[in-house]
């Protein structure tokens, strides 16, 4: 890739869609204030979180001890990124003058030398930078920069900026290649997407240098998780996994070689994720061509030997991990929520390092299916884990199922889901377009209002449909002066024959595709309009045919949305469903909890039948029953478990 | 059952079979020694055992720690066991001298008292009996008066007996109802099947009384296991799957509730095994008809609910367990060796209380499929462990499959399989017969000489045949006098339309089936002979609508022996074959490795095919692939994995 240019422009818009503001709407009444309550242990039901009165202790204005998990604060600046979006968004100020209150708090909490944790502050003055393999100092330092880097964007108040900074400035000390300096890197990456966002609202070169510094000593042997095994004297934090095992696992906090060399993707999902996505955005502040080849192989080994159909990544639920290629079990799966969040970040920053419609496209698949399905249409309940296929009464029975649950919970003990659907659905806008020079990607089909800079002049793009549901979306442009652009639009992977009419003509497409746009370069007017149709055809996917769990199988898919089956619809026994190879879906109206949704039914069968009048054996010669017709009703993945308890299923026998 | 009739005959056979004199011949020729080697740490490969030398030690006779698991003891008293059956069998003499020496450095381990353990012996003498939730005293007792029961049955020798009655005594002692008694029972079930053939051998009372004492404690409350934790300071003993887990999970060891409570089988499956065999054994003995109920209400939930269809009993791995109803994962089964053991000892018990031939089928089931699975070939090669379903690149990337392996292995830190499996196929020649009365009941097709007593007449059985490869089987009578007797030859369940031929004559079989069995009932005279033919075509299970992971799929079995599909026969990606609902199977003749074994060749499809020259996407619209033909061959189960590593699996997509 020689052809980089690092620059892209400024393209957060105004979401203005049916869709998406019900979900934005959920965050900032419901999802950021029951937050706020849980931070400050004020939800009866739930596990106290004693994340603010940790930095109220930190900060020497309560006496106590430090209470939660070694990564707690991360909770606190989570929730202010979150509202930061709020800000930034449709401008809800309801939380703006507690969130300077916290500021003010986490300021009083920092140290002289601009240290800043609570877990180590009150706890382990003395140990603080001893175990970066298990600890999370950096991973919280991270989300601290994170939260400032959006509430300085969102406000222009520099308060909580200037921690960051005194923050990472102490980071930069204490860390480096110099003589006295720690060579270490952390083991759950964060800080490295965090620091090259402050360096581009900063321009402070030295942020970056210092996210190159933590990308390229990671894997380096001698292995510093060693090292400062050894200097602590072989204590160590963590032993759910037996003793030391984040120390000795490398390859869980992907530590197990030069990210250079790197070729799989392996390891603790979010952990991976995290770490690609500010090496792909490093990669292209820096123009580091190795770099990037490295996250294009873990890019193309993830989402085409690792992926979930839903857009869930990580198979396995020890160590919240990844499995091997092809080996994509649907009902033990783990497929985080948190996981597809991260791989929607990674795609962002594979667009801006090079703009291909597939990152695109797996980041639709992700956002409409697991990423949504983490929240209940309540927003009030939430899963941590996404697997393809329940069957409720087996959960409680056999371990392998420990991690999955029938119906969402309402909050965790370790709370990372609910604060980061709340921060990604408020950085929707941050999604959709992608400006570079004279080009503006549209890579979501988000009703929006963007105002946008080219060739000095301002313009606006308006996007308006009904999208996810229906494939007609309308573009208007609107500024004063004509002016020369492309706009590439996003033709999905799902779609067998889009169609773009500008001002009212259709547009001929063949020629002007590349990596995935259909690219319409014009010389353009005040007015101008494009229409872009995507058929949405319900279709099936097949897996391939190396995932040994899907031979036979089919997934239903309608535009970016995959479904399922669900009992509350299809009866019990869904394994036993099976979809004729002919069969034609119907479009239907969802209701109730649905409403608003399109439900697919079509004619399928059922294989065999469980008698509860007749005890059927075990295992029996009788000839191949005879398989009953059934209507078969599939409902939206990300809407399942909103009617009550009861079985789903993604892949259907196909017969 | 009213009709209990408590006595039944002495039915030890002499096998003469070829199929299962070559597996007797290997645990006489190799797995015995091996075993005494292992014991005697002179294995280079394998961990060092120190069982032996924990009771040099424990008898003042060398100095040093105990070293190995707390039930260590139990790997020499199970190989004394299966030598006695050696002694007993084929009269191979070589091992006896060495066991007489062992015996003698036995006694010398037993304390004053009757107690002996070298574990607590050695390394905690204050601390017996005040852990038996964990540590297994009880369940090396059992394994000592097992050893001892079968040596003294062997070779009428009395010193081994001896020491396991003062043992025994010391432990009825110890544990009864009584004021300054203790009130307990084993965490590992094991010495209530010993008490009842002690009680066979020796006519004490006390025994059976105390086996009653260990059975009608479990599960009661207040539970002794929380009673011996608060008086010991809640220390325990293991925590691999987190603090005290084995004390506060009380089905793991099925003392969650009294067991004429229990309806389900549930927890450790050896554990539930292991005491279900002593409860039908005691319930037998003393016509206990509530305990008879408890024993056929968990054999009916284990058989028709939770049971492969190789006979493995186990589900999950977490606990080496039972799982929940008709969840029957292939893959990720634990399926456990001993478990299947445990089921045969079980279901001789059954069919001892109640002679129905339903259990000899799930006997044949469990020995010829799961049993026989456990050992390789060679005899030196052991699996824990059996799957129905092995790919052998996924096991190393997912921490589901942990417990698998792909090819068997040398030996086991935990080496209670390949000890369990040289005293089954020692043993055998028990499992053949049973006699009650003037019932002589044939409960498998094992060639064997019998000699039985009826009516105060001495008679002769000669059983012959080819099984399980052919279903022609001949008995020969012979005696001096005539006798009336019924002979009940089990009509396998997977048997359409089995002939019996009485002296050359069809026998009439519909008015003469009872419970399973065929029933000639006649006057006997010397050289009577009787024909049994079990036509052997290969059949299709198919599993209960129930079984979520078996829908659509079949599984393959001619005559009692379960088939599989392996790579070396059919290519890799096994999960992309199917068998035609018309296919029509082929017996061929194995070669190689699988000589004198008859494999099955039939037409089948093969779904989808990795394309290595062209890319495949993970997912795709593209139309269903054409399937392409493919000669499937199916081979025995039992006989996987001895032609290298590759993928296997038994249930297949029926299309």
């Amino acid at each position: 890739m020689s052809d980089y240019n690092n620059s892209i422009g400024n393209t957060r818009a105004q979401v203005v869609d049916g869709f998406w503001t019900t979900y934005q709407k959920l965050v900032r009444d419901v999802v950021i204030p029951y937050q706020w309550d849980a931070l400050n242990d004020r939800i009866d039901e739930a596990e106290p979180s004693h994340a603010i009165e940790n930095f109220r202790i930190a900060a020497g204005r309560q006496q106590g001890e430090h209470h939660g998990m070694v990564f707690q604060d991360s909770d606190v600046t989570k929730w202010i990124e979150a509202v930061a979006y709020q800000l930034s968004g449709a401008g809800d100020s309801t939380y703006e003058a507690i969130v300077d209150e916290v500021v003010e708090l986490i300021g009083a909490a920092q140290q002289e030398d601009g240290y800043l944790n609570t877990y180590f502050t009150v706890k382990a003055p003395a140990d603080r930078w001893s175990n970066l393999a298990e600890c999370h100092e950096l991973y919280c330092a991270g989300h601290l920069i994170e939260a400032a880097v959006a509430y300085y964007q969102a406000t222009g108040k520099t308060a909580l900026l200037e921690i960051a900074r005194r923050l990472t400035d102490h980071i930069d000390h204490v860390f480096g290649p110099a003589p006295g300096q720690l060579r270490g890197y952390p083991g759950h990456p964060e800080i490295e997407l965090a620091l090259t966002r402050l360096y581009e609202v900063t321009n402070e070169e030295r942020y970056l240098r210092l996210c190159r510094f933590f990308v390229e000593e990671r894997g380096r042997t001698p292995h510093f998780y060693d090292e400062e095994y050894a200097r602590r004297g072989h204590t160590f934090y963590w032993h759910s996994h037996g003793p030391a095992w984040m120390i000795k696992d490398r390859a869980y906090s992907q530590a197990h070689e030069p990210i250079v060399q790197q070729t799989k993707a392996v390891g603790h999902a979010v952990r991976l994720l995290y770490l690609y996505t500010g090496v792909a955005h490093l990669a292209r502040l820096s123009n580091d061509t190795q770099q990037a080849a490295a996250c294009h192989r873990i890019w193309d080994n993830l989402t085409q030997r690792q992926m979930y159909v839903t857009g869930g990544v990580g198979a396995q639920s020890h160590g919240e991990a990844l499995a091997s290629d092809y080996d994509l079990p649907s009902d033990t799966a783990y497929a985080e929520s948190c996981a597809s969040i991260a791989l929607v970040m990674f795609a962002r920053r594979m667009l801006e390092l090079t703009p291909e419609a597939r990152y695109a496209d797996v980041m639709e698949r992700a956002l409409y299916n697991t990423v949504l399905a983490g929240m209940a249409l309540d927003g009030r309940h939430f899963f941590y884990v996404n697997p393809l296929e329940v069957h409720p009464s087996d959960l409680a029975g056999n371990h392998l199922y420990d991690h999955v649950k029938a119906v969402r919970q309402r909050w965790f003990g370790c709370a990372c889901c609910p604060p980061n659907i709340a921060r990604i659905l408020g950085a929707l806008d941050q999604y959709i377009y992608l400006l570079r020079q004279d080009v503006l990607y549209v890579n979501l089909y988000i009703g929006s209002d963007l105002r946008f800079e080219v060739a000095g002049k301002t313009w606006h793009l308006q996007q308006r449909g009904n999208y996810p549901w229906q494939g007609k979306i309308s573009f208007t442009l609107r500024g004063h002066e004509s002016v020369s652009l492309t706009l590439a639009l996003r033709m999905p992977d799902w779609c067998a024959a889009p169609e773009v009419w500008v001002n009212g003509e259709r547009f001929e497409s063949e020629a002007s595709m590349l990596a995935g746009y259909l690219r319409v370069e014009r010389e353009w007017s005040e007015g101008d309009r494009v229409d872009v149709i995507l058929p949405m055809s319900p279709v099936r996917l097949r897996a391939h045919p190396a995932v040994r769990k899907l031979a036979g199988k089919v997934a239903v898919q309608r535009g970016p949305i995959v479904y399922c089956l669900e009992q509350a619809d299809n009866g019990t026994e869904l394994h036993q469903l099976a979809l004729a190879q002919t069969a034609v879906f119907t479009e239907v109206d969802g209701q109730g909890a649905l409403e608003g949704m399109v439900q697919l039914k079509t004619e399928g069968l059922r294989l065999a039948t469980v008698d509860p009048e007749q005890p059927q054996s075990l295992y029996s010669q009788a000839a191949a029953p005879r398989p009953s017709a059934q209507t078969l009703t599939f409902t939206p993945y990300f809407a399942w478990a909103n009617r009550g308890e009861g079985e789903m299923r993604v892949w259907v026998d196909e017969r």
